[in-house]
């Protein structure tokens, strides 16, 4: 069983004066893909999303965060993110996007980004349930290898140098 | 009304000896979109076009850059642009790529980037008219959601938490 | 002629212990479309690739590296193609990724960069035979125009005021 923490990006959340949708459709997802679920909530600050992330990172195999990726204000997820991460996937990030625009252009709003700590793959999925949830469809199946790369399992099973690398 | 800025980066415009044709025709679209629109022409020189993009961002809610996005040994706007944005978004590069390899395979030399600047969002453009008309297209439908959200209007009609970010 | 070089990043190849299968393939390409081809390997270290890197865009106007864009733990091209390249060059790597796509979802797990060191064009290619190629193959055609305006001809044949700018 593998470990993921969800990070809920949301000052409203956070407050206690908005529901945690998206929070908990991903944790519906991972749990479904056999993930062990963690949960954490931390309002739209930079330096509290990145400690968050950083703690999870510790802890856990994959770290999901959702909200703060767009153009309000506050969204600074994003920033938070590129300032913890070792290795950028920009990779995860494209796939993401190109999945995404194939639904809707509002897609394009999306700062999001994704990377390496440590062992651990952080990815930033939008705010929405439904973006949040079409994100990381986009990428699930990928899952299982990455993190697999991440932990160090670099048997090569294909008689290639190296299978995705 | 909106204020948009159309900075062209162009030596040549600059010293008088070419016609800005692609700054003519991103003007007139954004006209037709409604927008009050001012220009301003700089060389290819990284400090310039980034004191341009400050200033413009200081008073436009949409500044365009068009020129200096590509390989040419003076192409630095895209350097430029970095080294003043706050907030990049890298969906909206996305979607003007993806739009523009459409088109053309030649579409893949530009170098772009966008980001936001206080509550301004500055946009990269290649420099033929073509080519920044049809990158500014690609977003076009997308600008009055992007300004009203970093302006602060962060007002949710859709019932989810976060309708795009 | 144009020389490119082929540094293959690969602590196996390094070692001896593993056939350049990729760079062997890369080579073969390149001879084909006419360049001079020298060749490189390094281990996954990352101060070996980027001296490395800077030393083949000293004599070569491409560079191309095969290995190290994924996520095992040693995986780090990427990381030091970044602390070489000058103007990174997003649009190549978004057409690698959108061919790449087309073939299998696993070319997301390619954290490639590229761009540009003085005159000359840096790609991270993946290290598996059939993901280098194919990554080559989606930003050949391009490779002439890209090293022709490195190379400072930055001539307009089209009428427009830049090209592909």
């Amino acid at each position: 069983m593998t470990r993921a923490t969800v990070i809920t990006v949301s000052d409203g959340v956070s407050a206690g004066v908005r529901e945690d949708l998206s929070g908990d459709a991903l944790e519906g997802m991972l749990t479904d893909a056999g993930f062990i679920v963690g949960r954490l909530v931390v309002p739209d600050e930079q330096d509290r999303i990145a400690d968050a992330i950083r703690s999870a990172a510790g802890s856990s195999a994959l770290v999901l965060t959702t909200g703060g990726t767009g153009f309000g204000p506050r969204d600074v997820t994003p920033e938070a993110t590129a300032s913890v991460i070792e290795r950028e996937a920009g990779g995860l990030v494209h796939l993401m996007l190109a999945r995404g625009l194939e639904s809707t252009p509002m897609a394009a709003l999306s700062r999001a980004r994704a990377g390496s700590v440590g062992s651990a793959l952080v990815v930033n999925l939008p705010g929405s349930p439904r973006g949040a949830t079409e994100s990381l469809a986009a990428i699930m199946d990928l899952m299982p290898h990455v993190l697999d790369l991440l932990a160090g399992h670099t048997e090569h099973h294909s008689g290639e140098p190296r299978s995705g690398g």
